[in-house]
C-alpha cells in the first residue's frame, strides 16, 4: 500500500467519524432518542431530556465529551463498579505504553527506517512512497542502526511491564477497597457445592444438611438445593408470550377486530372473541405452571450453601471438603442476580459432551473464518484479485476504486464478519456449563479475543492455507524466520485495519445504529406508549478483546513499522472518551466481577511481548545481525520471569480474598444491626426464579410486573 | 544380539544372583554381621541372633525368603509406615500388569513374531537367532498379523489403566485409614509461613503473634521463628567433632602416647598431655557455643505457627492470609524430625540463584552423562569398537568374550554410571532449598526418573548426539517414526539390561556390599566395642525410580518385544521378596510422607503408555498399515482423559486431607485426656536442634549422648 492510500483511508474514516459524532451530538438531545443513547440514566430517573422544542436541539455540540470527561474514577467506581473502572484504566495503560512508544516511533525509529534505502533511495514522490519505507524493511541488510531498534526492544519492554506492574498494583489494591467498602452480599456468604453423594435413603437437601451440620457446626446457616425447572421455565416463557400478547391486543384492537374463527388458519370454525380466548388459554397454562411449580421439578445434586461470614464460605471453598475429592465440590457462588438458572436443567455428562462439542465448534468457526480472511487477503494484492476476476481489470484501473478497495474495504469486511463472533461465542460458552453469567462472559472474552489474534492476526499475517499454519507450529524452530519474513509485509494492512476497524468501531459504538434502527421502528409501529426498553448489560466480551487486540497490533509493530503508533494514539483517546461516555449513560452491568477481566488484560499483554521479541529474533536473522538476534533470547526470558512474578504477586489477589480482608470485613459487621435481616434474606437468596410464585392472574394485565424468570432464560 | 548371548547374559546373572542370595544366607547369620543385615532390627531390640557357634550358621538356608514373605500387610504398615507398604505395592501392582502383559505376550505375541519373515526364513539354529526374530520387526510389512499387536495395545492399556485405577483406590484410601488410625502430631498441627513482613519497630515474633492472634483468635496456639543457626552449626559440629577424637584417645592411648610437643609438626616446643590439650579446646568450643546459643541468630522472616486444631491448620494453609499474596506464604509443616534446618541458614536470593544453578548442573549431568552412554553403545556395536580400536580384533574373535562384552559389560557399565546418579540428584535437591528431607528425597526421586527416561532409554534409543536428540523434539510430526525406527533395533540391549542391571541391583541390594566391607574394616581397625552404627534411612530416590523405570521399559517393550516380559516377572518377584525383606531388617523411614511417592509411578506409568501408543502409531506407519496408525490416535486421548479423572479423583487425596477427616479426627481428640500433655510438647516442637542446651560438658565423655543438632547438620 503506498502513503495515498492510506490517507485516502484516514480521510474517509475520519469524515465518517465526525460525521457520526455530529449525528450522535445531535441526535441524543432527542427525547425520542433517549432509550438509545441514554437508557441506563433513565432507568435511574436521572434523564434531564425535556420534550420542549428549541434551536439547541438540532445544533451538533461537543458537551457530551466534557460530561463523559469530567467525573472522577472515584465517581465512576462507586455509580459503575469496579468493572466498569477496568475497562477505563485499561485504555489510561494503553495509552500510557502507546504515547511513549509513539515518541520512541516517531522521533527515532520512522527517522531512521527512512534514511536506510533497502527499498528505494529517491526521496521525491512522497505520497507515492510505500508504507515499506517507514517499516524496518527498508534498514540496509547488517546495517548497525538496527542497534537502535534492538534498544528500542528493551527499553519498550521494561517500560510496558513498569506500566503492567504499576497498573496491577492499582487495580488490585482498588479491587481490596471495593471489596471492604461494598455492603454485605449475598454471594460473600455462599459457595455452589456440586457433587452431592445423595443416598436413596434421604433427600438431597437432608444430605447437604447433616453433613454442613456435622463438619461446619459454627458457620453454617443454610441451603438451598438446586432443581431442574426446564419445564417450568419453557411454561413461563410461554405465558410471558401470550400475556404480551394478550396486552397488545387489549391496547389496540378495540373491538373490530377482537373476533375470529377458531377453526384452521381462523377462516372456518365458529367465531370466538380473541381476547377471551387468550385469556384462557393464559389462564390454563397459569395453573399448569402453578402445579409444575408446587412439584418442585427434579433435585439436582447441587446446592447453593449459606454461611454466616465470609470465613466460614472461605472455609467450605478452598479446603477440600468430602474424602472423594469428586463429591462435595465447592465453587464461588455468582451474585444471586448472575445465576444462570437454565444451566442446571442440563446433566453433567450433558455438559461434558458440551464443552468438547464447543471446542470443536470454536475449531470449525476458526477454519470457517479463513474464508473471509482469504477474501480480504486478495483485495489488498490487486494484482491476485485481476487474475481471479479479469473482467475487475477496467473498473480496478481507475484510482480511487483501487485507493478504496485497497484500503479502505478489506479492513471494513474483516470488522463486518468479526462483529459477528462475539456472539458467538457468547453461545459457545453458555453451552459449556458455567453457572453466571459473568463467568459466560469471561470465558467468551478470553474466547474472542484468542479468536482475533488467531484470525486476525496469525492468519493474515502467515495468509496461507489453514494447514500451511498448523504446520509451522509444528516446526517450533522456525516460527521466528517465518513470523519476520511475514509480519512486516503486512504492516500496511493492520495500519489501515486500525484507522478503518478501530475508528469505525468506535463511531459505530457511540452512534448505536442498529439500537437507533430498532428504535425507530419500535416507535413507528408499536405506537407512542411503547416506551419500555432494556438497559443493555456492558458487552465486555467484545469491548476488551478488541481494546487488547489493537494493543497487541500496537506492541509487535512498535518497532517493525512505527507509523501505525499515532493512529492507536489517537484510537485510544477517542476510545477513552467514547467508552466513558458510553459506560456512563447507555450500559449498566448486571453483575460485578470486582475487577476479573484485567488477567486477560495482563496475559495478552506478556504474549504480545513475546511474539515482539521472537518476530525481533527473526528480523535480525534476516538483516544478519546475528548478534543482536542473539541477544534479543534473554528478553522474552526475562518477561516470563516478570509474568511468574506478576502471577505470584497479583492474580491470587484477582481469584480470592484473603484472610485478612475476610475477617476484617466479618469483624465490622458483628456490630451492624441490619445484619440479622441481611441472614433473613440470605436465606432464600439462590431461590430458583422460576419457583417463585405467579405475580399476576388472569385479571391484572400485568404490564409492569413481568415475570422474574423469564428475564433471566 | 544373537539368542546365545542373551543366554549367556541371563546364566552368568543367574549364577551371580544365587552366588549372592547364598552368600547372604549365611553371612546374615554370623553375629558380626548385624549390623549390615539387620540394623533395623537391632535398634529396635529385636534382634535374636545369638553369638553361639553352631553349624546352621555356615550352611545356606532359605529361611529369610519365608520370614520376609509371611508378615501381612497389616503388619507392615503398623511397623513400616505408608511409604514402605507403597513400595511393596509397587512390586505388586507392576507384577499384575505384567503377568498379564506376560500371557499375552509369550502366548500371543511372540508365536506371531517368530512366524513372520521379513528378517530370516529359516527356523533351524535357535541358538544364533537374532533376538529381533521375536520382535515385532520379523512380522512381514503390510501383515494382516499386525492387528493381533494392534489389538494387544488397546487390551494392554486398558488393563493397566484399570490396576492404576484399583491402585489409586487402595492407596488413597490406606492413606485415609493411616491419617485415622495415627495418634496426633506435631506435623498435623502446624503450618510453616514465610514471608513475615517485619517492620522495623517489631521483632518477627511479635508480628507474627500480632497476625495470627488477630485473624485465627480461636486456633492460634504459638509460634517459633526461625533463626539462621548456620555458625552453630558449624560449631557443634567442630565440637562433635572433638569430642569423638577425645574419646578415641581415651580408650586407645592408655598413657604412652598421652604426650606430644605442642608446637610445630608435634616435634618443637614442650610436651603437653594431648587429652588435656583436647578437653581445653573442647571447653573453649562449648563456652563459645553457649555464648552463640544465647544469642539465638539472626531471625529469619519465617516461623512454624502452631494451631489448636487440625482444621485450624488447614485454614492457615489452605486459604491466601495477606493482602499480598507473596506475604504470609503458608506451606505444609515437615513432622519436627523430617526438618532440614541447614536450609534456613541461606536466605531466599540464594535459593532462588541455587534454583537456576540446579536447573543448569541438571541439565550438564544429563548431557555429561552422554559419555559413558556412547561407550555402552559401541560395546553393543562390536564391529564399531573393532573400527575404533583394530588391536582389540583379536580379543574380540574369541566367541566368550564378545558374548561377555555384548551381553554384560554394557549393562554394568551403565548400572556402575547409574549408581552415582542419586546421590547426585539428592545433592542438587537439597540445594534447591526445599524445607524437608521428605519433599528433598521425593524431588530427587523425581529427577532421578527423568534423568534414567532420559539418559537410558532415549540416549541408549536415539544413539546420535545430545544436539540430534533435541533436533528431534523440536519437530513433533518426525517423533513418532523416530521412535519406531529407533525403539525396537534396542531391544536386545534393553533386554540384557533388565537381566543384567535389574537383576543384579536386585541381589547387590541384598547383599549390601559396600555396607559390609565398612563393617568388614571398622571392626579390623576399631575393635570389637565400636559396635556404633547408623540406621541407613530407606533410599526411595533411588528405588522407586529404578523399579518404575523397569516398569517403563516393559510397557513400552510389550507389543515390540515381548521376549523382555518373563525376565521383568522375574526381577518383579525377586524385587518383591528382597525389598520386603530389607524393609523388614535394614531401613527404618526417617519420616512418613503417607503414600506421597505413589502419584509419581502413576505419572510414570501413563507417560510410558503415552509413549507405547507413539511408538505404534509409528510402527504401524512403517509396516505400512496407515489404518491401524490413525486408529491407535484415539488410544493416547482415552489415556489422557484417564489420566486426567485419576488426577481429579485420587491425587488431592495426595495433597491435603479433606475436612471431613480433619474435623472427625479434631473431635475424636477432643475427649482425649493426652491432648494437654502433646499441646504443651507441640510449643517446642519445632525448635532448632542448634539452639537446644549442650547436653555434654567436658567432664563427661558423652559416649552415648550424640549432640541432638550434629545429627542433623
Amino acid at each position: 500500500m503506498i502513503l495515498s492510500a492510506l490517507l485516502t483511508s484516514v480521510g474517509i474514516n475520519l469524515g465518517l467519524c465526525l460525521l457520526f459524532f455530529t449525528l450522535y451530538s445531535i441526535l441524543r438531545k432527542q427525547p425520542g432518542n433517549v432509550g438509545v443513547y441514554a437508557p441506563r440514566l433513565v432507568a435511574q430517573g436521572q434523564s434531564q431530556a425535556s420534550a420542549e422544542f428549541n434551536l439547541e436541539r438540532l445544533l451538533p455540540t461537543a458537551g457530551w465529551v466534557r460530561t463523559a470527561w469530567q467525573p472522577s474514577e472515584e465517581h465512576l467506581l462507586s455509580t459503575l463498579g469496579l468493572d466498569a473502572v477496568v475497562v477505563v484504566r485499561i485504555f489510561i495503560f494503553s495509552l500510557k505504553v502507546f504515547t511513549f512508544a509513539g515518541i520512541v516511533g516517531v522521533f527515532v525509529l520512522i527517522p531512521v527506517n527512512f534514511l536506510g534505502n533497502q527499498l528505494s533511495e529517491d526521496f521525491s514522490d512522497l505520497p507515492n512512497k510505500s508504507l515499506d519505507s517507514f517499516s524496518i524493511s527498508n534498514v540496509n541488510v547488517g546495517s548497525n542502526r538496527l542497534w537502535i531498534h534492538f534498544c528500542a526492544a528493551y527499553v519498550f519492554t521494561g517500560v510496558v511491564c513498569y506500566f503492567l506492574y504499576c497498573e496491577s498494583l492499582y487495580i488490585s489494591s482498588k479491587r481490596i477497597a471495593y471489596f471492604y467498602s461494598c455492603k454485605p452480599q449475598a454471594h460473600q456468604f455462599t459457595v455452589l457445592v456440586r457433587g452431592i453423594p445423595v443416598s436413596p435413603e434421604s433427600s438431597c437437601g437432608e444430605t447437604v444438611e447433616r453433613f454442613f451440620t456435622e463438619y461446619h457446626p459454627s458457620t453454617y446457616l443454610s441451603h438451598t438445593v438446586l432443581r431442574r425447572t426446564s419445564k417450568v421455565q419453557g411454561l413461563i416463557s410461554d405465558a410471558e408470550k401470550i400475556r404480551k400478547r394478550l396486552a397488545h391486543l387489549k391496547l389496540s384492537t378495540q373491538s373490530e377486530q377482537r373476533f375470529r374463527r377458531d377453526g384452521f388458519l381462523g377462516i372456518f370454525g365458529r367465531k370466538v372473541d380473541i381476547i377471551d380466548h387468550y385469556e384462557r388459554k393464559l389462564g390454563d397454562l397459569e395453573d399448569n405452571l402453578r402445579m409444575e411449580q408446587s412439584s418442585l421439578g427434579k433435585e439436582v445434586p447441587a446446592a447453593f450453601v449459606s454461611f454466616k461470614s465470609r470465613l466460614g464460605a472461605a472455609i467450605a471453598l478452598h479446603i477440600p471438603q468430602g474424602v472423594n475429592p469428586t463429591e462435595w465440590v465447592a465453587e464461588r457462588a455468582p451474585e444471586p442476580q448472575d445465576v444462570h438458572w437454565p444451566f442446571f436443567s442440563s446433566s453433567f455428562i450433558k455438559i461434558w459432551i458440551f464443552k468438547l462439542v464447543v471446542v470443536v465448534a470454536c475449531v470449525s468457526l476458526t477454519i470457517l473464518f479463513l474464508i473471509p480472511v482469504l477474501i480480504v487477503q486478495g483485495l489488498t494484492n490487486l494484482e491476485q484479485l485481476e487474475t481471479w476476476f479479469p473482467f475487475l481489470e477496467s473498473i480496478l484501473k481507475l484510482n480511487v476504486v483501487s485507493q478504496v478497495i485497497t484500503g479502505y474495504l478489506p479492513s471494513l469486511i474483516l470488522h463486518l464478519f468479526l462483529s459477528l463472533v462475539p456472539p458467538i461465542m457468547i453461545f459457545f460458552s453458555s453451552m459449556q456449563g458455567y453457572m453466571s453469567f459473568s463467568q459466560i462472559e469471561k470465558s467468551a472474552c478470553t474466547k474472542v479475543l484468542w479468536f482475533t489474534i488467531w484470525n486476525i492476526f496469525f492468519a493474515n499475517v502467515l495468509s496461507g492455507s489453514a494447514l500451511y499454519q498448523v504446520n509451522i507450529f509444528l516446526e517450533p524452530k522456525k516460527i521466528p524466520k517465518v513470523l519476520a519474513e511475514a509480519v512486516p509485509s503486512q504492516a500496511a494492512f493492520f495500519i489501515a485495519y486500525v484507522v478503518t476497524s478501530g475508528w469505525t468501531s468506535l463511531s459505530s459504538e457511540l452512534f448505536r445504529l442498529i439500537p437507533l434502527i430498532c428504535s425507530f421502528f419500535k416507535r413507528l409501529f408499536a405506537g407512542k406508549d411503547s416506551n419500555e426498553f432494556d438497559v443493555p448489560s456492558t458487552p465486555y466480551h467484545s469491548v476488551v478483546p478488541r481494546i487488547v487486540f489493537f494493543g497487541l497490533l500496537g506492541v509487535t509493530y512498535f518497532f517493525l513499522a512505527p507509523l501505525i503508533l499515532p493512529f492507536l494514539i489517537i484510537y485510544y483517546c477517542m476510545g477513552y472518551i467514547i467508552y466513558r461516555n458510553q459506560l456512563l449513560n447507555v450500559y449498566s452491568s448486571k453483575y460485578e466481577t470486582g475487577g476479573k477481566f484485567w488477567p486477560i488484560v495482563h496475559n495478552s499483554m506478556i504474549f504480545s511481548l513475546i511474539l515482539m521479541h521472537v518476530i525481533a529474533i527473526g528480523i535480525f536473522g534476516l538483516k544478519k545481525l546475528p548478534l543482536a538476534s542473539s541477544l534479543i533470547i534473554p528478553l522474552p526470558i526475562l518477561t516470563l520471569l516478570f509474568d511468574q512474578y506478576i502471577r505470584r504477586r497479583f492474580l491470587p489477589i484477582f481469584k480470592a480474598y484473603p484472610v485478612e480482608c475476610l475477617v476484617n470485613k466479618d469483624r465490622a459487621d458483628e456490630n451492624d444491626p441490619a445484619m440479622a435481616e441481611f441472614f433473613d434474606k440470605l436465606v432464600s437468596a439462590y431461590r430458583d426464579p422460576a419457583l417463585d410464585p405467579l405475580q399476576y392472574s388472569r385479571n391484572t394485565d400485568g404490564q409492569n410486573a413481568p415475570l422474574l424468570g423469564a428475564a433471566e432464560v
